[in-house]
């Protein structure tokens, strides 16, 4: 599809962004804020700011766009006042790009209409940090893929030293199911769970809090347009599906997962929580980033099969604050969605060839997602080979697994030509095990 | 908890009902009915009727109660006019008990407030085969157990004979997240999926339609009453959070699922459907079946550890009505819930026990239920001995996996000193793939 003029990289905004700056007017996210005593609504980040949409609508500067898509006109103002994204993705593409579009037009330097009126921008642009970011979308399905060659590689070295890559992993987008009711969003606390399972050594599992606590560095895409029951998606029209991407961390009990995950794939080492970020970057934003990705050989059955570039090049990083640290965080891991050996697209198509209906507002998450050197692995199952190799940090710190009081930082943008489209963040803090 | 006047076995209602009727007046079981030209609304089953607790409540019906709890006539009469059951099993467990226990006294022979009232049991009482009957819940979550032993001995035995039950499977209840988006009510046909599988003796994987396409007979239980992050459930408390049980048919592709599953659970071979019963039959009518369940060696640890009987002996049956056939179907099963190793209070119990928050709606099933004997095995997989072995069935049919045109029905019901609580039927006939 044509690029979008939203995304003409001479865009300038009347808002004052730094070129560092994750949000700059090329972007324009998507998320929920809550806003003291007027509750929660969809709001869009620019710079450091977050506009609701909600206040714009009522105050008419979406009129022009009612007008011109019908759908949208019919639901608003309404469908922006709204504790998730799902009613404003069932409207559809036309409908998310309207308004991204006429988001554009508002804030660009040279359009007048919300920027000299004090009254309105006072009412609709809030500085982010005087909000509450809730969960961006209500999770109907959340699927967790594990595309990551080099990530399914390390992992499989620890398990099967002689066998590390399965054969369908080259030939599929391996993938389980996960669990909605635990995806929280950004700056939600992490209680350390317990679980069962089997001490290193020992033949008698035990139940007590988890002492090999993990993250995963991940992103995840999420479903805007659903599918039928029996419906099929053609791999060369996945994208279509797809809103938007945001950051994930699949947070993984790796003692309580070794032991309960045969033969049925993880269950309790995975689902006492997941985060997200709180702003989904639409792929229309993506669009200047796409790369070819890895070559795949053996080739794809023809229903994997595309042709052009349907992978993305998302620089991520991984930061930890140490509990008890009053330092900056440091980075721990630095790697790239560019490194996916399965694309979105062919995530989607496998995930819908059986029929089982997509519904607006699943999350497909990406898998751990690890580079080819030691620097870009994406947990610390990887970064300290099983935990046997602890991580030497700054002020003589050892980490093998997460401790009670650490906080990780999950960041991602792309960028080239001066032009930052980032994902911002995702983060959380380990609390001690419950009593 | 004290048992509950509605199971009295003395009850007699004044609707005719004979004694091998799956809805006495002893079980009252709750549904969804879509009632033509008046749409969805909560329904309780009795003999071959259903009441409609919509029209019940507008005619006065549930004033009484309403005056009793609060919380539910806050919510009448709208609660029952709704496409699923979740917003009526958010009211709680004392709201759930009070309308079947009301039910049940305006169906007993000897009250007259409804059965002498014409016009109101003309409007409230409904053939059932005058109704189309809903997906009972809208799921939140759908996990699937592996609780039966027998089961999962005999699926080990066909992929590693030397260790066919894995050291987890006796110290915790193996469950992985299954999809909840193809969740569907009986009578819904089953399109046989594609899926990418590879052929006995090749190393190249081809995508097609499934050649071993099977049926799954389990139940499964209903979530009433959610948890919060973080929160667990002592195993003696866990069956308070369970409204009801349904029968579950897990139909699956075992070419595809043997393909895809390791090393992270199964995937698109089984998401393409799974089958539902429409009447949720309450725990409370279950009460009086309770049985002490097997034996459990070696003694689980103490948050799985129950006393007393927290099993229930419900006989199951599978039938099949072949393709093109034009009598009765056949039963190629029988077997009972009291086989099930795990309870599902220690289903749930285990579930919680990381903080993952249960949703009200959540269904968990309790995997293939197989019992020792060669007629009571659950799914075609062992029956066939992986397809090895076809059945022999009358009419000189072999079958080895599900054709096009067959027709599977699972039945189950609780039985005894006269009074039968049944679970009603799931049933689907499959269609052929799609071209």
């Amino acid at each position: 599809m044509p690029a979008s003029p939203a995304n003409d990289p001479s865009l300038r905004s009347w808002i004052d962004i730094r070129p560092t700056d994750d949000f700059p007017i090329q972007n324009l996210p998507f998320g929920i804020i809550d806003v003291p005593d007027w509750g929660p609504r969809l709001a869009v980040a620019i710079g450091g700011y977050a506009l609701d949409l909600y206040a714009c609508a009522q105050l008419g500067y979406f009129d022009s766009v009612a007008d011109d898509v019908p759908e949208l006109g019919a639901a608003l103002p309404k469908v922006f006042r709204r504790r998730s994204l799902n009613a404003f993705l069932k409207l559809g593409p036309t409908a998310w790009r309207a308004v991204r579009e006429r988001v554009s037009e508002l804030l660009r330097h040279d359009n007048p209409a919300l920027r000299d009126n004090e009254l309105a921008v006072r009412t609709c642009l809030l500085r982010q940090r005087d909000v509450t970011m809730l969960r961006p979308v209500k999770p109907a399905n959340y699927t967790d893929f594990y595309s990551s060659r080099e990530h399914a590689t390390n992992v499989g070295l620890l398990f099967r030293p002689d066998n590390p890559l399965l054969p369908n992993w080259s030939r599929l987008p391996v993938a389980y199911h996960g669990r909605t009711s635990s995806i929280v969003v950004s700056g939600t606390d992490i209680r350390r769970p317990h679980g069962q399972y089997l001490p290193s050594g020992q033949t008698e599992p035990v139940f007590g809090p988890t002492q090999q606590l993990d993250f995963e560095l991940e992103t995840a895409f999420v479903v805007g347009q659903g599918t039928a029951l029996g419906e099929t998606v053609p791999v060369g029209q996945a994208e279509s599906h797809i809103f938007g991407v945001l950051l994930f961390n699949d947070w993984s009990a790796r003692d309580v997962q070794r032991w309960e995950a045969q033969p049925l794939g993880p269950f309790l080492g995975k689902n006492f929580a997941s985060s997200v970020s709180p702003w989904v970057v639409t792929l229309d934003a993506l669009e200047p980033f796409r790369v070819a990705g890895p070559a795949q050989e053996p080739t794809p059955l023809p229903y994997l099969q595309t042709s052009g570039e349907h992978h993305f090049d998302i620089q991520l990083e991984v930061l930890l604050l140490p509990a008890g640290a009053t330092a900056a965080p440091f980075v721990i891991s630095h790697t790239s969605t560019s490194h996916l050996y399965w694309s979105m697209a062919q995530q989607l198509a496998h995930h819908a060839a059986g029929g089982c209906p997509l519904e607006v507002g699943d999350l497909c998450a990406s898998g751990t997602i690890s580079g080819p050197t030691p620097g870009s692995l994406g947990c610390l199952l990887e970064l300290t080979h099983g935990g046997t190799q602890p991580l030497a940090l700054p002020n003589d710190l050892q980490l093998s697994y997460l401790r009670d009081g650490d906080t990780i930082i999950l960041r991602g943008y792309a960028e080239h030509s001066g032009i930052r489209i980032g994902l911002g963040e995702v983060r959380g803090t380990v609390l001690p095990a419950a009593e």
